[in-house]
């Protein structure tokens, strides 16, 4: 079994929460998370779809329910300095090759200055490079990787690998194959994870193929 | 205080499951359920939003999801005749005035039939008048009210509530003022039933007010 991917996006606070709470999980079936950063805006594109931060009424109601999700958590939570934030240089500098304890290091790091309370700006690269080296990295070399060809298409290219996995938002975790999404389907993880998925045996194709009988007009 | 409202449409099986699991919840809390049965296609089009089933990636996701939520909970689950299908009649058939176990009844049985197993065309007119005489209805009489100018003006009434309320989406459950939203919330509006909200406390505004410093380019 090869890792477990986790698709994030700095920009989304429950992205954060599943930064905080995969760990937990993942460590109880002696698993490894790697790490993905995406481009949100470009799933939700690719989706023809909006954010929640799009729409206000669910904008305001997402806050309000990560509030009380970090709380019943216990988890860390105060407002980024601003948002939506340009999440850009952050996903590419995450993205840069290193050993996977260093990078799960950095972005730890990067969370808990934009959503951990430290209520720094990651859309800043001067922020992003001192976060760097407080994970022990190069600060300029992450900078310059960010900066590069290949700070681009990696973002690119794991932003298509989660579309052609199916996803639609983030967080999405795939699990042996499986994609989830969101805080909200951890327990359904637990249970894959278990090999108690009640998917496993139910008829996903009657569910796919069934037909539509109305449409929405716009 | 009143009722805890839930905002509806037979369309949404996130609302199936929350009409399920919600009247035990509010049972032990001895409060009671008003079901305000809305159209999601004029919630959707007022927010500027896409539904799930608009959304290729989402709709099937959000059906695995169903089956797997369906099963933790020990909930009878079946895809319906077809999706997504016309709700409207479905709709202001439940609106129609009269007591609230008749409605609750009503309500139920209509579940059932599109949702919980019997597979039943909650789009069809004879469907549901078959399931309003199973619920001690005139079924005649309750077909005469959805097609009336009363039983539309009262799914538009209900609807423009819920929107006027903040509501993005069904099922949305008004607790005293406080709007959740989703299955998913059940956990938040326990504790705000037990008066322990995390919200109560919090700064709302300082989310509200966040300034944004990126937006997407469409």
């Amino acid at each position: 079994m090869g890792p477990i991917h986790l698709y994030f996006d700095f920009l989304s606070p429950y992205a954060y929460i599943a930064a905080c709470e995969l760990p937990k999980l993942a460590a109880r079936f002696g698993r490894v998370i790697e790490p993905r950063p995406v481009l949100l805006a470009a799933l939700l594109s690719a989706n023809g779809q909006k954010g929640p931060a799009e729409i206000p009424n669910k904008r305001i109601y997402v806050f309000k329910d990560v509030v009380r999700t970090a709380h019943a958590l216990g988890l860390p939570l105060a407002p980024p300095a601003s948002h939506p934030f340009n999440p850009l240089v952050a996903l590419r500098a995450a993205s840069m090759p290193m050993p996977l304890p260093t990078r799960a290091r950095f972005i730890d790091g990067l969370w808990r200055a934009c959503w951990g309370g430290e209520r720094r700006d990651i859309s800043d690269r001067n922020v992003v490079a001192a976060v760097a080296r407080d994970s022990g990295l190069d600060g300029d070399a992450v900078l310059a990787f960010a900066d590069s060809d290949g700070g681009k298409s990696a973002v690119r290219a794991q932003t298509d690998q989660a579309l052609a996995r199916g996803a639609f938002g983030v967080p999405s975790i795939d699990v042996d194959g499986e994609l989830f999404w969101g805080y909200d389907a951890f327990a359904h993880i637990e249970r894959r994870l278990e090999g108690k998925d009640p998917l496993l045996a139910a008829d996903v194709a009657q569910w796919r193929d069934l037909p539509a009988s109305a449409q929405r007009k716009y």
